[in-house]
């Protein structure tokens, strides 16, 4: 990989036992949040300059919230954090035996390496998803995904063929799934609620949503109970839950799925799973179901002062044979306690295994529904709702997103309105053939 | 101009004559408005879906506001409005004679025709700024300038080379007119306030602000009052005012001023001025200065029933021979008046001549100051400053985009913080040599 020989990572060496975090997501911040008055020099690398919370963006997608009320700049979390340091840059490689992390911005070493750089969307190996669909993994995905929609229906007012305005206006969802239930109830609401005030030149019936999944129910991490439903709610939203079903082939135009149904569609959301960030240099020994192996400390199994955090580790227990899920939950209260066990170290006390504190789960569908899977008790409706806002709410990070997270709520809740629908960055998923559209194709 | 064949202008002919407005700006939207309970079809082309507060993009640009709070979709506004007809589409020639318009969608004909389509950046030929300079026109050039400047700052900590990391965090903006003179004004803040606390590594000495104008004073189209005061305001901020000076040159890293003065910069804003976005097919003999000259009708001379409002009309008048500025409030008047003209024809009666109402004009220069005229008295300082917010907020189009500009004012002002430091645009000016970042390119 070829350096940037104008740029160089020169962090001062002091006697501070040297700290490197991969990721400033849940894991990374918490991990790094809970050394500030340890005696560790501090160095996170990400490649974006901030942190998002990933559960909202599908209201991004939606045009319900700006990237700013679910993002925020990293370096402010670190204000007055001494001897840590924050780099943009993105790592290629590590060396888990040298402790030696390489960036493009060139390599550097430390005492102690802690991978924290989440999870990427897992397409099984489908090269042509990959290509054609939406994800909902990052903020640009997100209002891509917005651009893309709002251009649609600018252009079906104007669309000649039947086939084509039918293509423009359905919808796709793969994967039932917290994020494919969220995104259908949302995509449910425009249709029911905003889009056709925009658009009284069109007959909103022809707004198709499907949500497809190849498990038998949805939210299979939910209870039965809870699937049901959701399953239930969604359908009231106009929704077309398909389960048991895979997508077999998408040309861009038409999504075929297993049962041999073709449904026209210009936007394919896929939010059917999602596997470790894996980076080059974790050893094949280290690796179990694409994710990197951790024993109960989060420590790399076969690699020493090595540590895995969040989404990466897989940490496979008596309970969880499979490894734990891939939630903020565990990512925090892991990042917490590896940051509390690196200060016992230093204390020379003895470290604290990991135990999953399940603060139970959840899912938002539409206006006024949600369910709420608690340890020991589930239920659904209007309460869940209002718990799975003020649940969000306060996993946002940071006093003014809350802030703005909430009146946006508020507002849209109040006047069934959405306040962002601008279409900025004009956006094609498909390259090829060449774009067109009706207005200047600037790829801002 | 290649037509997308499978997009067509398919609006219903009805007996109420055919109005056609090119352009979703202040001009356009009043004039449209207006026409709500008039015997008209009203038809308007943008080639965005949304109206922009372009006053306000120097606050997107520097991370205080996202682009929700100053701009907001078109649809909306004309939600219950009969027999109005959006397309977003791209007008590429106008047949003033047979008062047609064509689209890349295809081509319509109309009744009347109201050119509304506003201004464009002025290079005055030189095609270096036009390849290399950042603009404060539109909003994704807003967007491009502050995800440049932020990543600007993320490679000055990693550069080695003085010279390099000099050019990274210094600043040129070219034009001492309000949007000069404002955007100087908000960098100064976040030097001063706002990015010292993100990067404790840098020593924020080595952050130099220009401001360069060709005329004798900033603020030309105010008193010499006001000038004086910005110029003082605008140097408490740290801002190097270089007056009579012209750019010579500029190769994407070193500015050269017209008195020899080089200075190292990789980013220049250019605010040196804006000319008429002139539409294929105005006969020459309706242009002047760049602009399509009316009378005091808004009458397009050489055209009959053709109407040009706002910055794109030029009307030279006893007062103003040289034509009145261009500016938000001539551009909404001029659309309010056309379109009572137009119910004064289906009534029959005579219309009025327009006659500017000149309510003044402001400059804010970051924090507590700001420059007012009004037609008899000239003030500045914090009372003006909040005279400039309110006028500002008042002038927002939408209650929700004014408690969102509101709030985050409130917010920024409170805390010394801008919300919104997200690089989510990877963003390069320059095309060639490829651009190099420590991170992913994607141009998303």
């Amino acid at each position: 990989m070829e350096h940037l020989s104008h740029l160089a990572l020169e962090i001062p060496k002091t006697d501070k036992p040297r700290v490197i975090i991969i990721g400033g997501g849940f894991a990374g911040i918490q991990f790094a949040k809970g050394l500030k008055k340890a005696n560790y020099q501090v160095v996170m690398f990400d490649r974006n300059n901030y942190h998002a919370f990933q559960p909202l963006l599908y209201q991004v997608a939606t045009a319900g919230l700006e990237p700013d009320s679910i993002a925020g700049a990293l370096r402010p979390l670190f204000e007055n954090q001494k001897d840590f340091y924050f780099r943009m840059a993105r790592v290629t490689e590590v060396d888990v035996t040298n402790k030696l992390v390489k960036t493009l911005v060139g390599e550097i070493d430390c005492d102690y390496l802690v991978l924290a750089n989440g999870s990427k969307t897992n397409y099984f190996g489908n090269q042509i998803m990959m290509d054609k669909t939406f994800l909902l993994k990052q903020v640009p995905q997100a209002l891509d995904l917005r651009s893309h929609m709002l251009q649609n229906f600018e252009q079906s007012v104007m669309v000649k063929d039947a086939f084509e305005k039918d293509a423009l206006t359905n919808f796709v969802v793969v994967g039932g799934g917290p994020t494919g239930v969220e995104v259908s109830g949302a995509l449910g609401e425009l249709k029911k609620h905003v889009l056709p005030n925009d658009y009284p030149e069109l007959d909103f019936e022809i707004m198709k949503l499907h949500l497809v999944d190849a498990r038998p129910r949805l939210l299979t991490a939910m209870s039965e109970k809870s699937s049901d439903k959701a399953y239930k709610y969604i359908e009231n939203f106009d929704v077309n839950v398909k389960l048991n079903t895979l997508v077999k082939g998408y040309d861009g135009k038409t999504v075929t799925l297993s049962d041999g149904t073709e449904i026209p569609a210009r936007t394919v959301v896929w939010a059917a799973g999602v596997k470790g960030n894996l980076i080059k240099g974790i050893p094949k020994s280290s690796v179990e179901r694409g994710r990197v192996l951790v024993d109960s400390f989060n420590r790399v199994q076969g690699a020493e002062r090595v540590y895995a955090i969040g989404d990466i580790a897989i940490m496979p227990t008596s309970s969880n044979p499979n490894g734990g899920p891939m939630v903020a939950q565990v990512a925090m209260q892991q990042g917490k306690l590896l940051a509390k066990n690196f200060i016992k170290s230093q204390k020379k006390t003895a470290w604290n295994p990991f135990k999953y504190n399940d603060k139970g789960s959840m899912a938002t569908i539409g206006r006024n529904k949600a369910v709420v899977d608690l340890p020991r008790f589930h239920f659904g409706g209007f309460f869940a709702w209002t718990i799975w806002m003020f649940i969000h709410l306060i996993s946002i990070i940071g006093f003014r997103n809350r802030v703005v997270v909430f009146s946006n709520w508020v507002w849209n809740y109040l006047t069934y309105d959405r306040g962002t629908r601008l279409i900025i960055r004009t956006f094609v998923k498909e390259k090829s053939p060449k774009p067109k559209l009706p207005f200047n194709f600037h790829q801002y």
